[in-house]
């Protein structure tokens, strides 16, 4: 059966004004999938990122973005067993569940999550058509991350889908949630889960977007001594302060990063991080976050940097300070457990998603993004 | 009370002639120090190094090097409180015990590791003086890593001392063990300890010297599948094979590293390795361990390096893989406690030590360190 449906579609880069609300027809339901009423979506500098590009990897339109949705169940395929119609339901990413790294609970680290979040393949990944004219034969690419949530109803593949029943009441609190399922377990379970960080620890997150403010509530949940916020600017220190950051450095008027170094130093006793967390990207940053962090500390990197940056380490002094420099996709978490966990912590008032989280009506999607590129909203929402 | 002993002294670069066998007179004993007669003293690429430079970091002359050492204690300052007289002792380097890492179970990583162990410091450090010249001013230095084991009786730091009481019987016992202080922990230490090597790992051991032999027994003691020894020669692989690799590979005959990852491939179902120990410090070889390590893999850094080398590191690819990069001194291990468990190994048949080690009388020194760097001795032992 196929199914109508309202979409904010990608006809080209979003900078080129290429993106359109539409309305389109879903095609049937595949086996493994299950067809979602999104109640809401998250939009990520992601969703930008590879909808943002002329042509090269992963780049494919039409196409239906987003991967932070949420929403009730539908229907669902003839093989998924995880959730029935009428659950509500998170989306994160779509690990294969076969490889390796899958099968030891580390789905972040796919070897496939490339082809399966962000390339189109073209037998599985064909979802919609033009409402308006159903006889051409435009197809509109979906399943970004398993899910393309930027639509009022959507085919979500049955991997992305985190149940929630039980754990969720309403529809506010699913529009809520709606991005936990890749920023905020990005920027907390990195500190949480593959960092373990504990009270003695003494943190850096360097940019304060919504993975590093996660990943100050995340070092503020498990007691870190110390935790520093870093950014260029002032109202996102702030708000890291509220969120748990005992100190903030503000790095727009250095002259040279290294006065960053300096500054961290100074409220380590001189001793430098244990845990840096770079959400940047920027290779100059990532740089002065091996600077400063200490000795038998670790720099872990979450923020995607170029395609051909590059870190170089002075391999002696590095081995002499025993650092560690750790690649982490998604927090390295398991969303169908760490998700929940996160709600729990939502719920009992430790992690304030509230106060990085802004609502926009689905239709105001154009000025929801305008408020993420110019830094007035950290993780706008859209609402169907 | 000063003491008459023969010494190996350093007067130069080794590769200049510059090392004498001697009668030198030892100062008497500080409060925090003990006098031991040394049974045997392992010898090291790093004793060589830091008398094989004409000036420079932790370089001075006249000195006694040697850093595997053990002995019976002979006498003991007034602070000393774990080692009385008679005791049998082996001796690795010295923490500062102050600092964080000391403080945490990390000594390896002590932030003045290099001051204590290499570094001359002249109000403690001066240790002997010419027994043929008493009336003359020139001083030797000692307390190289704290001990200085290339003496028949040397003065040595009560940090660097793991009391064996109990666990060892007769001379032969403590001749065979002193390697154990430095070498063998920094090999098996860094897969047992810093890696935390298990069943699921796919291992490669770059460089098969007393380091990569001892990580291999590491490897084998923790059961891991797969265990991959490269090296340049036949002789080294051929022993790696006995000592418990699985597969080796020899790299001398290779037009271009590349080949070596293609050849862990092959042996790893085209996975590459979860974890990579490097032994050389050979940059290129560094830089083809990052390559040959697979998805959510550690490559393990207890080579040295040259001073100004670096490791180039794509952090995007990195960071997708989840890879991590660890510098590891000394295994990160807690000698006091570590290397009562490797000679319990060794006397369980577990870690084939007498494999890898060869003893020479004191007096064939220049021998002992002929065959060390022609590769006909893995880990060569004088004894006194």
């Amino acid at each position: 059966m196929t199914s109508p449906t309202r979409a904010i579609v990608a006809y080209g880069p979003y900078q080129d004004g290429g993106w359109k609300m539409q309305d389109i027809t879903l095609r049937p339901l595949g086996d493994n999938e299950l067809l979602v009423d999104m109640v809401a979506s998250g939009i990520c500098h992601t969703d930008l990122h590879f909808a943002g590009m002329d042509s090269g990897y992963g780049v494919c339109y039409p196409r239906i973005m987003g991967h932070e949705g949420s929403g009730y169940v539908r229907e669902v395929g003839s093989k998924v067993t995880s959730a029935k119609p009428g659950d509500p339901v998170l989306l994160s990413f779509s690990p294969c569940k076969a490889c390796e790294q899958c099968r030891t609970d580390h789905p972040g680290h796919c070897v496939d999550f490339n082809p399966i979040n962000f390339e189109v393949r073209t037998d599985d990944y064909l979802v919609a058509r033009e409402a308006s004219s159903p006889s051409t034969d435009l197809t509109i690419h979906g399943k970004f991350f398993g899910q393309s949530s930027l639509a009022s109803l959507s085919i979500v593949n049955e991997a992305s889908v985190v149940n929630v029943s039980g754990l969720v009441q309403s529809r506010e609190e699913l529009a809520l949630y709606s991005p936990l399922g890749c920023g905020i377990q990005t920027g907390s379970g990195a500190i949480i889960q593959a960092a373990k960080a504990d009270k003695s620890d003494r943190v850096a997150i360097l940019g304060l977007g919504g993975v590093g403010l996660s990943a100050i509530m995340g070092a503020k949940l498990q007691g870190c001594s110390t935790i520093i916020g870093v950014d260029r600017f002032d109202s996102r220190l702030e708000l890291a302060k509220e969120l748990g950051a005992t100190h903030v450095i503000n790095t727009a008027n250095m002259t040279s990063l290294d006065q960053l170094t300096s500054e961290v130093r100074k409220v380590t006793n001189g001793l430098g991080t244990t845990i840096t967390l770079d959400s940047t990207g920027v290779p100059a940053m990532i740089r002065e976050g091996l600077n400063l962090t200490g000795f038998k500390g670790k720099l872990i990197q979450v923020g995607v940097a170029p395609a051909t940056a590059t870190l170089e380490i002075p391999i002696f002094e590095f081995m002499v300070a025993g650092k560690q420099y750790m690649g982490v996709v998604q927090g390295d978490v398991q969303p169908q457990t760490y998700i929940p966990q996160l709600i729990r912590w939502v719920q009992e008032g430790k992690f304030s998603l509230d106060r990085i989280v802004k609502m926009y009506p689905a239709a105001d999607f154009e000025l929801a993004m305008k408020d993420m590129q110019s830094g007035a909203t950290v993780k706008p929402v859209i609402v169907w």
